[in-house]
């Protein structure tokens, strides 16, 4: 059911040459506020500013020449939406993308300037899919799904991968969780290249469907996507979902105030511009500290995409 | 009149084991937009966020056992506070810290966490004086200058040191200038460690001093300290002003607007936060980017220790 060691080694192999090997920061103050050694992956870094770079990129090369000539597309409110247009352009693709007409203006300039060919569409699930459709029929692009898709979570795994290079005696990984492509990446990593490594989530309690989803034993929905956490508003996938229930410990779920404290802490201390979804995966470790007390922890930033002249604090 | 070669080499080996070698970044798109190859030298990432910790160290430790037994007591509204206190804990001296009563706070409760010993007085330079030579006097610590001493000003030498150690064909270092100490530093290795390495220094428009000291052969001071880069309100001394004189090439003014444009180009596109002060430098090359086209440039980030609550966009 879930993909091989080798697998996971191949993906590392192909998103390399396209990609950041991100620094891993560490904080002392933050280690004596937690009690544990903790070390930051830093996709905020990444290209295009979010680690789904990765995933896009490992994606896009899993294709064949003639579907490559076709071009790709996705909807995307935000870095999905970003990093296969950069993918794209980096690899000679043409990138067609649907976006949400409220999207935030940064990340919709941002997917012009990598080259991306923007279609807007309303702001529902329905119209986006619509829209794509479209264009899949008029183009013969191949659609790119930014978490339900076994070669996007292998191209998102190899962060934690790369992390657990440097740092192979980690006790546990926290990810974001939103559609879940990110945390089952991590999980998997942390399989084959931790030693007991366990992996948890942190997903805001706002639009918990995934440790709902844990909890049923089926893929949950939520009724509303209000949080701050823009990149954590979906949910999972027939893909990721089985990956989750099988490799990820547990779900911690955090409230809006802790994901805005979480993100001022790392502003502040490590200096760093990290968006509030990458937040919930630290919220997640400062709710649960006393379960980690002297243990080596990872923390996976997933992105650092954030319009600075509109900030929660 | 300037120091030697050995007195620089002498300063980083003394300041290494206590700062850190902080990163040096790159950004593709900023290339692009200027046209050069600039190199970003993150003193943001320093110990107590600000290259201030390499002058404090540096200064601490040319002091004799029996002057480092009573203690060393500065004034400063920010940066250098906490530099000297954080040094001096780390070399087990005491550290006190006469800090202006409307000082932001986040500075304050910094000095403390550092264990520095804070007086609070009115926020005039009398009344910071008389504070300090009351401590002087009762402790018989020794005064630290944050800017117009030569032990600091060798300290802070080190951080372009450590940039030319990595880039040694930089064609220009950009620095900001406040108090002339760090400008001075980076003139020094950018004379001996460089190849054909001029030095600029970048200033607010609103407190040019230093600009207007190049042009009268003598120190200038200001009228009024209405800038946003709260770094650089101060004016130069007789040990910085004469290096400033002999290896500074020019001094380049910018606007508030240009600061704030710069700092925040820099927290969008490299992800990471600096403080007003460090935007300056940035500014005064954005501002001067037809005359570095094709060059090698660094660019010093002071410090990136701002109030996450309150920023001017």
């Amino acid at each position: 059911m879930i993909p091989s060691k080798e697998a996971l080694l191949k993906a590392q192999k192909t998103v390399q040459p396209y990609t950041h090997k991100t620094p891993v920061l560490t904080s002392t103050l933050i280690n004596e506020l937690i009690g544990a050694e903790v070390f930051f992956k830093c996709e905020n870094f990444q290209k295009m500013g979010a680690f789904k770079m990765r995933g896009a990129v490992n994606k896009i090369l899993s294709l064949s020449p003639e579907e490559r000539a076709k071009g790709v597309v996705t909807h995307s409110s935000g870095n999905f939406g970003q990093a296969v247009a950069l993918s794209a352009k980096l690899l000679g693709v043409s990138a067609y993308i649907v976006m949400p007409e409220n999207a935030p203006q940064v990340k919709k300039n941002a997917v012009r300037a990598y080259g991306g060919i923007v279609t807007e569409c309303e702001s529902t699930i329905a119209a986006r899919e619509q829209e794509t459709h479209r264009i899949q029929k008029e183009t013969g692009a191949t659609f790119m799904h930014p978490s339900n898709d076994m070669e996007v979570i292998l191209g998102n795994s190899t962060s934690a991968s790369e992390l657990l290079e440097k740092h192979s005696d980690l006790d546990v990984i926290f990810a974001p969780v939103g559609g879940g492509g990110l945390v089952a990446g991590t999980a998997l990593a942390a399989h084959y290249f931790g030693t007991n490594c366990q992996t948890v989530g942190g997903e805001p309690l706002a639009v918990d469907d995934a440790y709902r989803s844990l909890l049923s034993g089926k893929i949950e929905t939520n009724e509303t996507t209000n949080t701050i956490a823009d990149g954590l508003r979906t949910y999972l996938g027939d893909q990721n979902f089985p990956i989750i229930q099988q490799l990820v410990s547990k779900i911690i779920r955090v409230e809006e105030q802790e994901i805005v404290q979480a993100m001022q802490l790392i502003w502040e201390r490590l200096k760093i511009i990290i968006e509030p979804s990458s937040a919930v995966a630290f919220a997640a470790l400062l709710k649960s500290e006393e379960e980690f007390k002297g243990k080596k922890v990872g923390v996976i930033f997933s992105g650092g995409n954030i319009d600075v002249k509109n900030l929660p604090f």
